[in-house]
C-alpha cells in the first residue's frame, strides 16, 4: 500500500485560478450568460481539471478494463463467467456497444486484461496487465492480496501516465467482468455506509429471488471482512482486478491533470475508492451518467455529485462515458468556437 | 384554417407493426436485454417513426426559425429586439451556439426568416418565408391574422416536405426571436390549463420583478383572447411566426414519416400545438431536453413525455435538438452495427 500512498501524495488540487477567466469568456459569447447551463459548467470544469486555457480536447481514449470474479461461483450473475473473455474478443472485433459508441464519438478504445480467466494471444488494442486468472470469492476470503492490489492499481496508473505522455486530452473508464456488480455493491456499502438491501440490483438481469440471494452474498462478504483500514483495504478485500485498475486510472489521471470521465455503477465504485483515498482527485472527474442499476443514484448522491446523463443505461463497458465525452467535447467547442458579442456585432442585455 | 385541417387529415399513425422485429433484433445484440435503456427505446422509436427497418440516419438538418414579436414592446425580455436580426447574421456566419453544436454533431443548419423585423440580402443557408415584419402585440391584439397563420404553418410544412424529398433522415427544430418565451408561455397556459404565475420564467435573463411583469402581460393576453376555438386559433392569437412555422415543420414531418426532434421551451410549445391539432403526429417526435426555463418540465409532464436530456440549458436555437440528434444517431448505430450473440460467439443468459 505504501507505494500507492506515496503516489497519491503527488496529486495536487485543481487550478481554481483559471475560473475567473473562463467565466468571463463564457459570459462574452453570443448567448444570455449561463443559458447553456451545464455545458458551460463542463467547459469550466475541463479547464480547471486540465489546467490550461484555451482548453484542448481532441484525443480521447476509453480504457475497458476486464477481470473475472471468484464470487461468480455464488451464482450472483444472470450470465455465465465465460462471457468475460468472450466479450473481450468482441471488444477487439469492434462488435460491442462500446465500440459502436466510441466510433460514433471519435474515441479510441483500449482493452486491458486485468485478470480475465482465459489466456489471450497478443493482439493490437489489447494490453496485458493480468494480475491473476480472476479474484478469489469475496464471500469466503479476500478478493486479492495487498501485492495484487498494488499491481492492479499501478497498472491503471501506468496507463494514465502513458495516456498523458502520449498527449491524450481526456480519458474514460470502462469495465467488463461477469459478477462485478457484486464487489461494486459491497464497496459502496463498505465506504458509504449504505445497506446491501437498498443497494443490490439486477446486474445483467437477475430476477427478484436472484437479487435477494446476491444481497445475502454481499452481506456475507461485508461481515467477513469489515472493518476496513482504508478505502484501498476495502478494494483489496471486496473489489476486483478491473476495479482496482480503474481506481489506478483515476489516480493516474488526477496526478497528470488529465480529465477523466467515469462510466456507471462499476466505474463509480472504483472512482469512489480513488476519491476517498485522494480527495484532490475529485476535481478531475466527470460523472457521466446515472445507471439504471439500483443503488447507483443513491451512491452518487451520497458522494455529492450530479451525473451528466440519465438514460436508464446499465451496461458498463464505458458506454455512458463515451456519450459524456462527446458532450464535454461539445462544451469545449462552445468555449473555443463561439463568437463573442463584440465580434458578431450582437447587442448585449438591456 | 381549412387548408391546414385538410393537410393534417393525411397524417397517419406510426408503424407499430415493426415493433416486434425491432425488439427482437435489439435483444439479440451482445448486451443484456434492455441494458442500453433509452438508447434502445430511441432506436425503436426511430424505426416506428420512419417506418423502415433497418433504420437509416445519416442526413440531419436543423431548421432555425426566426421571428420578431410585437409583445417585445411591453418590456418582457432582457435583450433588445434588434438582437433577433443580429443573431440571424450570427447563425449565417457560423458563430452561434447552434452552429458549434450542429458542426460537432454533423448536422446541416438552415436559417428561416419567418418574420424578422429587418430585411436580409439573399444568402446561402437563409430561406425567406417572411410573413411580416414581426407579429402584433398579443397583450393588445391577435398576434397574426388567420391568413398569416396559414402562410406561416405552410412555410414549415413546405420545409419538411422538401427535407423528406431531399432524403433527409431526421430534422430538428430551432428558434430565434427576442420575447418569444412570452407567447410560448401563453400557449402552454391556454392549451394545458396551467397558470401564468407558475409557468412564467426568466427567458434570456429577467430579474424577479421582470418575471412578475411578464406574467402580468401573459395574463392580459389570455384574458383578451380566451376562449380559443382550436389549438391553431390559440397559435394565431398568442403565438409567433417562428412558432407557427415550427408547428408546420412538425406537421410536415409527421405526414412524411420524418422523425423530428423538438428543442426546448419555444419549440415544445409549437410542437404541442401540432400534437393537439394532430394527435397522430406524436409518434414521430423526440423531445430533446428539459429546459431550465421555468415551466418547461411541468409542460412536458402535462403532455406525458419524458425529455432525453436535462442539462439546465435554456438557449433555444435548436441547441438541445442538436445534442439529442447525435444521441439518436448513436442509438441507430447500436441497432445497425452491434454484433449479435450468435455472430460474436458470446453465451446468452443462464
Amino acid at each position: 500500500m505504501k507505494k500507492i500512498f506515496e503516489y497519491i501524495s503527488g496529486i495536487r488540487p485543481v487550478e481554481a485560478s483559471l475560473d475567473a477567466a473562463a467565466t468571463d469568456h463564457l459570459n462574452n459569447l453570443t448567448k444570455p450568460p449561463g443559458s447553456l447551463g451545464r455545458l458551460e459548467e463542463f467547459a469550466a470544469t475541463f479547464i480547471r481539471a486540465s489546467g490550461s486555457i484555451p482548453p484542448k480536447l481532441e484525443k480521447k481514449t476509453i480504457f475497458i478494463m476486464a477481470g473475472d470474479h471468484g464470487v461468480a461461483s455464488e451464482g450472483v450473475s444472470a450470465f455465465p463467467a465465460e462471457v468475460t473473455p468472450q466479450m473481450v474478443l468482441n471488444f477487439l472485433s469492434g462488435g460491442a456497444a462500446i465500440n459502436v459508441l466510441a466510433r460514433h464519438a471519435g474515441i479510441q478504445t483500449v482493452v486491458v486484461d486485468m485478470g480475465v480467466n482465459a489466456k489471450f494471444e497478443p493482439r493490437d488494442g489489447l494490453v496485458d496487465h493480468k494480475v491473476a486468472m480472476g479474484t478469489k470469492n469475496i464471500a469466503k476470503e479476500p478478493a486479492m492480496t495487498e501485492q495484487e492490489l498494488e499491481r492492479a492499481v499501478f497498472a491503471g496508473i501506468s496507463l494514465a501516465e502513458k495516456a498523458a505522455k502520449d498527449g491524450r486530452h481526456i480519458i474514460g473508464t470502462g469495465d467488463m467482468g461477469i459478477a462485478n456488480t457484486t464487489p461494486s455493491t459491497a464497496l459502496y456499502c463498505a465506504l458509504l455506509g449504505l445497506s446491501p438491501d437498498e443497494m443490490t440490483g439486477v446486474g445483467t438481469g437477475l430476477d427478484e429471488k436472484g437479487v435477494r440471494h446476491k444481497a445475502e452474498v454481499v452481506k456475507r462478504a461485508l461481515a467477513l471482512h469489515a472493518p476496513f483500514e482504508s478505502p484501498l483495504d476495502a478494494m483489496a478485500k471486496l473489489g476486483g482486478f478491473e476495479l482496482a485498475g480503474l481506481t489506478g486510472l483515476v489516480l493516474g489521471a488526477a496526478r497528470n491533470n488529465l480529465p477523466v470521465v467515469v462510466d456507471g455503477f462499476i466505474s463509480s465504485a472504483a472512482a469512489m475508492v480513488a476519491v476517498k483515498a485522494a480527495p484532490a482527485a475529485a476535481g478531475r472527474i466527470f460523472w457521466s451518467h446515472a445507471s439504471k442499476e439500483r443503488g447507483h443514484r443513491k451512491a452518487l448522491h451520497e458522494m455529492g455529485v450530479r451525473p451528466m446523463l440519465d438514460l436508464d443505461m446499465r451496461l458498463g463497458e464505458g458506454t455512458g462515458a463515451a456519450m459524456a465525452i462527446w458532450i464535454i467535447e461539445g462544451a469545449v467547442k462552445i468555449y473555443n468556437e463561439m463568437a463573442t458579442f463584440k465580434k458578431a456585432g450582437v447587442a448585449t442585455a438591456l
